[in-house]
């Protein structure tokens, strides 16, 4: 058996859909890593017998790890070390020096919560140094620390890491917790996989089942692989999992991918299309600066997401209105009224104008209708112009038409702009550079 | 017994992390809208003995409802509905009305995939017309039919509603599942909950603790009603779910929450921040622009988020450089010289540039050190200021200090602009009308 692990995420506020969870796919990822294969996470509300039901059916399923995440703040609601120390049969201590640590956490940042007393921040928080007997104490970076509870001396079953909610603490935790002994022990039996991660843009899922099928028509034997795709806004992953030994398989069915779609695969190296950008941007000491419409700021939100995008981003203009398109970003007026201000001719000049005005190399434009409203027969919601203005004159101008809600066509009409923008710097034109 | 119901998202891709679920939580609200509980909601792989193992659990826990997501696509790993069909005790047949019904649905939208032969095409989908007898066909958005589908006769256990894994085809078919009558048999338990939310901005969730112990001491009985609290970038949630007949507790434990947090209470009806931002400057009939250098685009793109954004918001200004601040929004080389782009000055510049330049009623500038490079001991990571510059000089400036990534501190300080924007909306102000 090669180790096996499940998640249990905790809150109510997840659970009812108030709050995404962010945790079990980043622990999803870490256990990938790790060569342990995750069987399910189960998104529990803080009531224990709901939460013991998930422990003792994950058990059942004869996992060796179980990573919880949350019910470990001060409030009533959080009740996730004492319902695992019930599951692993293991009583609650307090510890002293734990409750001491905490103290000494809380006095630090004392001076951003003025207004309470000493005496009701202690108690908040006494709590969360209860912890079960004989479990490895992972240092809080909250207040709120970490568990590796092993199973009572004696008995069988899963070793339980016991996260807090907080991303910003649930990270650094897993980290200690995976060096401790008692990890160590649960995933000793670990298969190391490989993994590949082919992205391919603007391709239907239905093509790359057909791929697979001849893959497999031509001997390439999938079933000695996990293969996995998936669509999100015009890109497509497909993912190959496998022992070492069936590298030649995966090897095998790489190439018949990239015989069939060579034209649009983007990335075989786990890079995404915005690293990409950044990278070929910081590479060619080009900048990038954007006038964009329906999107509303949503694309230079995603260039400026990673660190070091100053080095690249200069700015732009979020031109929602004509009158910003006009004095702002110097579309001629008479553009507008002529072909109106969703139009191939107005994403140019927006794309020119970002360009000149902001004093950037390449200029991006972006006018479309967002919808659920503004739609006519002729520019119905989803129709969006993108343009790219590049050194010398060259430009790259697409019309697309997403379907979906508001949210969707915004979320796209990103996606596409990311990729045209990697197409502008590798060269891709349509009018080249003069 | 009331309604119970249990969530089984399928997808290797979900439970992987490299997706995230968006289903879980969009059908934890439909189902606390119709009053059935939920117990759990589980990920599991395209494996079919895992996706086996979860229904099987969820039938051990006596829910009457199952619903599931993903796995009716076209591809090999896509399992769903013959492993429903056999968790049912149903056998698998082809519809073939279904199956020309999604002949229909291809051939309409043929033309985006003209590079594939019609024979890759029919092959791929003729699976999706393979469904378990006895079953209720929900029909296709997308290409794959929804399915509800009840134990085989004579027998108990849940029923199982089988959903698309894409939101904008699962919606629908959720909506269309919910009138069948085998639906209704399912859930016709189901107790009516209420539900309040009161959500405060600016006050920390150990304090709220205390206040539930001093609610708990002066008599509210709080074990009748489940209550949960949650922060995220600040604002903080409190939400009570109880039968009608604890109503009265309810309202005894917000007076308690009223008395002691009055000032820091922005909703109690459910809305959001963004929201009320929306329909203040709809109702005042205000415009507002923006000049953001750190939340690079963000905060623009939050307001333009919900339909009709275009009614308020002229567009604004990303100025991610010195040179763009200067040029575009008109902030005087010497403020930046003197204070350093991220400064009280050069915010209430932006501001106010961002209101003239764009001839908005109110305007908001934000400048502040986004990280994880850029800060200073003088000027550390997550130091933002945020200024709001309205009519006839009045003004509001904020310093924040936000912790965690970039992302956390670029969220956040979109989270905190919008409740500045809502109390320059009510009337709060540092420097009054003139």
């Amino acid at each position: 058996m090669s180790a096996r692990a499940a998640i249990v995420v905790t809150g109510t506020e997840v659970l009812g859909g108030r709050v995404s969870d962010r945790n079990g796919p980043w622990l999803a990822e870490r256990l990938r890593e790790l060569g342990v294969d995750l069987a399910h996470v189960t998104i529990v509300g803080d009531r224990p017998a709901d939460m013991l039901a998930a422990l003792r059916w994950c058990a059942s399923l004869e996992v060796s790890l179980i990573v919880t995440s949350g019910g470990l703040g001060p409030t009533a609601d959080d009740l996730t070390a004492t319902v695992v120390g019930g599951f692993c049969g293991r009583a609650m201590v307090l510890d002293v020096a734990l409750e001491e640590r905490i103290a000494a956490i809380l006095a630090a940042s004392r001076a951003r919560w003025a207004h309470l007393s000493d005496e009701a921040i202690r108690e908040a928080n006494r709590k969360q140094a209860v912890v079960p007997a004989g479990a490895t104490i992972l240092e809080p970076v909250g207040t709120a620390p970490g568990l590796v509870v092993p199973p009572a001396d004696g008995s069988e079953g899963p070793t339980v890491v016991v996260l807090p909610g907080p991303p910003r603490e649930l990270q650094p935790l897993w980290e200690q917790a995976t060096r401790t002994a008692a990890f160590g022990r649960a995933v000793h039996d670990a298969t190391v996989y490989e993994q590949r991660t082919l992205r391919l843009f603007g391709l239907p899922e239905s093509e790359i089942a057909t791929t697979l099928r001849e893959a497999q028509r031509a001997g390439v034997e999938l079933e000695q692989i996990e293969v996995t795709t998936c669509v999100r806004s015009g890109e497509l992953e497909v993912v190959t999992r496998y022992e070492p030994h069936s590298a030649a398989v995966a090897a095998a069915l790489e190439a018949v991918i990239r015989e069939r779609h060579a034209d649009v695969i983007y990335s075989d190296d786990g890079t995404r299309v915005d690293e990409q950008v950044a990278s070929l941007l910081v590479q060619q000491g080009l900048t990038v600066a954007v006038a964009e419409s329906c999107t509303g700021g949503l694309v230079l939100g995603k260039l400026t997401d990673r660190p070091g995008a100053s080095a690249f981003v200069r700015g732009g203009i979020v031109a929602y209105s004509d009158a910003v398109k006009e004095q702002l970003v110097g579309v001629a007026p008479k553009l507008i009224e002529e072909h109106g201000a969703v139009s191939e001719a107005v994403a140019v000049a927006l794309a020119d104008g970002a360009r000149e005005r902001i004093g950037a190399d390449v200029g991006i434009g972006v006018t479309g209708v967002a919808g659920p409203d503004g739609g006519t027969p002729d520019k119905p919601v989803g129709l969006v112009w993108i343009a790219l203005s590049g050194p010398g004159g060259r430009r790259l101008v697409r019309r697309t038409d997403q379907r979906g809600t508001r949210a969707d066509v915004r979320e796209r009409t990103v996606v596409v702009t990311l990729h045209l923008l990697r197409r502008l710097l590798l060269g891709a034109a349509d009018t080249p550079a003069e």
